[in-house]
């Protein structure tokens, strides 16, 4: 009993040194990869601010919740939402455990690479894409299998692995905001479990401060087990206004800083910027078809509402072929 | 800059001699108002078991998930849910506003004071009285509206405010779990926001790590500012096989120790249990007619099934009488 106490102390101390280390570390520039410039400066000041105490826009660290949008602004959405690539690599992998998919769309088509007569049925047909192989099973098996292809599946264009794809400046920002005292939050219209699989490792955002879509899951005994097993259905589409219900209902607070990158993620923008003290809002924009890819309004969502909010209200928009040193962590020398 | 960086490394270094003088504080009795016994063993083992570095049944903080039904498991149920009486007491306050109600059910027989007609109509009349005037306006206001009445309404049996009626013993447990780098949760079939209101300030639960039932909340823009709005509907009922499917949702991970007190929470500890490695599950058995209430079948739930189960998987059963010394906060000498 002694010796596990006096281990705690040692590893809180140890700890607690590491803290102390970090933040010494923090005097350096901590968004390295960002170009100066007004979105850089519009970060650090807003940080700056909020966690000057005794000054009368004080946060208390309890109350600095930023969220994320993670397709398109955490790491990259073309050519198509890297989860409806997995459900694509899924389909051909099953596909030979599946002979009656060659009959029915949309998995017909995803087969014969007909993608345009693939998502033709909407909504439905993305979420049986999704959903392909990936149901009647628990969390736990999707986790290894989402993880599996994360390790080996490789992004059409770059040819790397989709987690290299994270974008570092953005992964400079949620360290910069932690070590701040921020808790970052995922918020996006993706799987939650889906996102669960490499948030931790990629972004350092743990599964419960992911936030996303989620199909039903129902508890069943199975030989004798509790087990949870996922359903077919979509439960909760976690985008646009369905957003802030979605943080509402997850966190109970109201961020004081989000991130997105399509008229998709303005609501919660909105809401979180209604809030009453200093708020940060940010777009990051699509502009360096050399690097990444230059878009506002592509088949996957469209940013137009909300650059004229952003206009409105004195939010940041990032500029990624000006404010972006580099993309990918890849890139970083 | 400079200033600010100097401050947060002593504001860091200062907050971490405090959690080392909390862990000094813990080497004494992390229990005091638990009997020696079983029970009080069970726990003590239990967080000895798994923060013990280097052995086979470690698990890293990051894991150290423990949920707890809030009704009769956190704070005192009888003679009604607490959520029930503040609906009770909110249409009361309200009649005067809503002449209409003298005619309608279940309002009619709420301010008759006949309460076994006005709950005749089940969850629906349930929902609308829980709902009754906390609909059409923000969660911020229903915040307020809660904060309010815990501040003022009295126990009918004990005359203490509610949040008083929380079990010394259980706040406890919540703290010598946090002293262990566990994450505590609620997972309760009350109002996520009504618990919200104090699950921080009583059990020191802060907000995003409260999971209950949830109304249907709209996002609409009112007067130009964007708001969330409360709706009369249930979205979401957070009881028996929905408790692990709540869990999933928002946490993502299994717990490894979970806390009920009526078959309610029977699958949320079933599902815990299950998981691989040491796993600690608890029912609180209510044994205590003089100093709290001695029931396990009530009108608001049973421990029955869950008595079986904890039988036969070993799961610690607390016997209020004679496991506890005090019951509430205000007991203690």
């Amino acid at each position: 009993m002694k010796i596990r106490h006096t281990h705690s102390i040692i590893a809180g101390a140890l700890s607690c040194a590491l803290a102390v280390t970090a933040a010494v570390a923090q005097s350096a520039d901590p968004l390295p990869s960002w170009n100066d410039g007004k979105s850089k400066q519009s970060i650090l000041t807003f940080v700056s601010t909020v966690t000057r105490e005794g000054s009368p826009q004080f946060v208390p660290p309890a109350e600095r919740i930023a969220t994320f949008d993670n397709d398109g602004t955490l790491w990259a959405e073309q050519p198509l939402y890297f989860q409806l690539l997995f459900g694509i690599d899924r389909i051909k992998e099953l596909a030979p455990e599946h002979p009656e998919w060659k009959e029915v769309e949309p998995f017909k088509s995803v087969l014969a690479g007909d993608l345009k007569t693939a998502f033709a049925g909407g909504t439905k047909s993305l979420v049986e894409i999704v959903g392909a192989g990936n149901t009647n099973i628990t969390p736990d098996e999707f986790d290894q299998i989402v993880k599996k292809w994360a390790a080996t599946a490789r992004h059409p264009k770059t040819g790397r692995l989709y987690t290299e794809m994270a974008y570092q400046p953005m992964l400079e920002v949620l360290e910069y905001l932690r070590a701040n005292g921020f808790k970052t939050y995922i918020t996006s219209g993706g799987g939650a479990d889906f996102m669960r699989a490499f948030a931790e490792r990629v972004y350092g955002i743990p599964p419960e401060q992911v936030i996303g879509s989620v199909g039903e899951v129902k508890f069943e005994m199975r030989d004798g087990k509790p087990v949870l097993i996922r359903q077919a259905a979509l439960d909760f589409f976690d985008d646009n206004v369905f957003k802030p219900v979605a943080i509402q209902r997850n966190i109970g607070r109201r961020p004081i800083a989000a991130f997105g990158n399509s008229d998709g993620d303005l609501q919660m923008l909105q809401w979180s910027c209604a809030g009453a003290g200093t708020r940060f809002c940010l777009f990051v924009r699509h502009t360096d078809a050399a690097r990444e890819w230059a878009y506002d309004i592509s088949p996957l969502g469209r940013l137009e509402k909300g650059l004229e909010e952003a206009k409105a209200h004195g939010w940041t928009v990032v500029d990624m072929k000006n404010d972006w040193k580099v993309i990918y962590p890849f890139e970083k020398k």
